[in-house]
């Protein structure tokens, strides 16, 4: 589950989970290669949300589609790969090599959809220097001058909580723009960097929550 | 980055973003135990939200708080424990042994919450039999007389997206009602099943979206 603050007043109207849907609207437009024109109903029935739903997010982000004839796919498609910025490729720095941080280097699928991890740190000094998936790891005090040298904005932090708010001011001071924490606390930034929480606890307890109140029906 | 749906007409005015604020201050509740009273100023500046929120999210499930004094701390922790239904131990089945189910079997901080996980599968037969932290690796076809001999009722998933969909019917006929998804696609379950999905493709590309607009002010 995460949370994102966005500063600007244009952006201040669209809602945080309009984001992730553009990102499953343009995989579903990916599967749909035979056919020119998809209406909302359709990329509804694919995604899994409401064609209300569709439509209202699209809307957020320009004029789309043809009256009784719905969206050009291919138009479409190239329009979210601009407007999520996924029509270039992003480096990413990744920051614990950990079971969660093997996973992140392991998965093709990041790669695929142009997130190359270019850089990898560790505080292990039995993983400093070893090669995985091809990225060398490196030593955590190379971090800033590492990311800097490569210009990276976005980084994956997969560490312990103790740890974590030290870790992610050397990020900011490195200049990474945005970053994907798994460290079970909520590090502070500034407000020019957007940091996405995963807490997978916290997922869970969700989870029991709606166990606990279904039960209670 | 997850929805949710719920059926309940009462669950329905609970914004799905307000389950797990209520996790978080259940956190800042446990590292304020020298005084007795907390105010919601003080509880949203230890969670990152406002105080205007903390008042509104606890609304939706009960009356809570004293003018003038705040919130007594441990009838808080208390009420908030027995809402998510974290006052009890829940069993958890795992699926998938890859890095993401090793960084879940390893990780104390789930079992410290009180969520256990008591049994684990996967299909490849270089780790069905060998024990991983305490718990023994089953095979997966073996997953719905273990998870109904056991009870138990969430499930993690950490497989492929192409093996999804069919693991997630086998977990719903095995009477698992609530499911932690990490394949990158989103599994149908039936209404009575609650199911959030975590895509660290989508949360990397909400991340690119939100450098791409603010590169663009």
């Amino acid at each position: 589950m995460s949370e994102k603050s966005v500063t600007s007043r244009d952006k201040d109207k669209i809602p945080p989970l309009a984001i992730p849907r553009m990102s499953l609207y343009y995989r579903a437009l990916l599967g749909s290669r035979e056919v020119d024109f998809i209406s909302s109903e359709e990329l509804a029935n694919l995604t899994g949300v409401t064609a209300a739903q569709v439509r209202r997010d699209l809307t957020y982000f320009g004029q789309f589609g043809t009256p009784g004839k719905g969206y050009q796919i291919n138009e479409l498609r190239t329009s979210i790969l601009r407007i999520l910025g996924i029509d270039k490729c992003w480096n990413v720095a990744l920051i614990g090599i950990g079971n969660l941080g093997s996973a992140f280097l392991s998965y093709d699928g990041f790669r695929k959809q142009g997130f190359n991890i270019v850089c990898a740190f560790d505080n292990d000094i039995r993983k400093i220097g070893k090669t995985f998936e091809g990225i060398k790891i490196q030593d955590i005090s190379e971090l800033q001058d590492v990311i800097v040298e490569k210009g990276v904005k976005i980084a994956v932090v997969g560490i312990p909580g103790n740890s974590a708010q030290e870790v992610v001011d050397m990020l900011v001071k490195a200049g990474i723009k945005a970053i994907l924490n798994f460290a079970p606390v909520r590090p502070e930034v500034p407000d020019c960097v957007q940091i996405l929480n995963i807490d997978l606890t916290i997922e869970l307890e969700t989870l029991a929550y709606f166990l606990t109140s279904s039960e209670a029906e």
